[in-house]
């Protein structure tokens, strides 16, 4: 019998082309969807909650997928893990009722991205942390975050101009923990690289290049500014996704 | 003038055969006198205070060398991290008495290995940790590391007879953290493995094969034991060397 999973996956992005399924390419939804192969002699296809860009990571990533396999959760998730490369692992697999879809049922996406503010930075982070070695006015940076919680246009802060642009932030903070400087932002959705041009901007910000008043600016001028540069996709991680819990079986 | 230089280094052993310098293999010495030679013009050798294997890690590793360097410490630490590779960073460099060397003027050495202890483990710490799926029996652990806090002959948990295999542990301890179970160790002086065949052995006292007892039996016996088996290298990291307060500038 056909049944929906719900697939928690973790991944380390460094040395993959995003999430999505590419030709000739390394990618992590590639690589899952060979696993569901190998395990179920099917072409299985995978709906992951968000399409993550190259080099960016992912704790708790969701996807779902429809297919019969007759092995428990707990079994699947081995045996997808035994043939998944080290740096991707499926951390939970669930049956779900049949209306369940990764994307469309989400209520919302949490990332966040790290920051590691101190002249020299410890080896063991460098693949998950943006390395800046000059002080950073946090207080100027936490100010100006919340100035991101809003139903607005965010093409600004995007790469690209969208049919529709509106984007809802429920959630946008900075905290200092030790030498990292932490960005969380929670959506409903986002425009592409939307995390990483806000973080650009908070930077910029931090380093006393332009003022936290700067952010209505550019919301208000409905353009791409020059002060709104794109942070680097290594920091950045999709942290979780929500869904609402009556989903759940 | 020459002076004697104090440098730490952090790196992640991963990718390299161990701190020792060997011809035609990446180790962490020959990459950090390479740089040296590079900023210097020089062949400068660098004297390491522990000389980690194959795959162990470093948070504190100390190192020493005597050269004529015009550079300020700071520029110096920036120009070596410029020319290492990302996974070796070298943290402070102190300019030191003479007499300050890097392994005789150690008082003693802290390592600790970590444990994952949970079915399914993170991408981002694999790298750092032994994974363990099945439950361990951690109170066991802690009661039996504490046994290893003695001056002894060694060399049952160690791989090689030395002449003087007698060591001074002073402290071992288990901590549970989350899902990990992290152990540290400091001893004035390690034989080759010890630490290794040490947490192996705790590690079947987790499982249930073995009681506490028997690391008493073991030290009795002067001999390896079956009962001992080496942990994996990458769980392992030199956490730290202490060396006397008055040797300090």
């Amino acid at each position: 019998m056909v049944q929906n999973h719900r697939l928690m996956v973790s991944y380390d992005g460094t040395d993959y082309h995003g999430w999505q399924r590419q030709p000739g390419k390394k990618t992590i939804q590639g690589e899952i969807e060979k696993a569901l192969t190998s395990i179920s002699g099917k072409k299985i296809p995978l709906v992951g909650a968000g399409r993550t860009d190259s080099g960016v990571h992912a704790y708790g990533q969701t996807a779902h997928f429809k297919a019969s396999i007759s092995l428990h959760p707990e079994e699947m998730i081995r045996a997808l893990n035994s043939r998944l490369p080290f740096d991707i692992r499926v951390t939970e697999i669930q049956r779900m009722k049949p209306e369940f879809h990764a994307r469309k049922s989400a209520l919302s996406k949490v990332y966040s991205y790290r920051i590691y503010n101190s002249p020299h930075i410890p080896p063991f982070v460098t693949r998950y942390v943006y390395h800046w070695r000059a002080p950073l006015q946090v207080e100027a940076m936490k100010e100006a975050s919340q100035m991101f919680v809003r139903k607005a246009d965010f093409s600004p802060f995007s790469s690209n101009q969208r049919l529709y642009p509106v984007r809802r932030v429920m959630r946008s903070v900075i905290q200092k923990e030790g030498p990292e400087i932490i960005y969380t932002v929670e959506a409903e959705g986002f425009l592409r690289y939307m995390v990483r041009t806000m973080v650009g901007t908070l930077l910029e910000i931090g380093k006393g290049k332009i003022s936290p008043d700067i952010i209505e600016e550019i919301f208000q001028s409905k353009n791409r500014s020059p002060k709104s540069p794109t942070a680097p996709a290594h920091g950045l991680c999709l942290m979780r996704i929500n869904y609402p819990p009556q989903i759940f079986p």
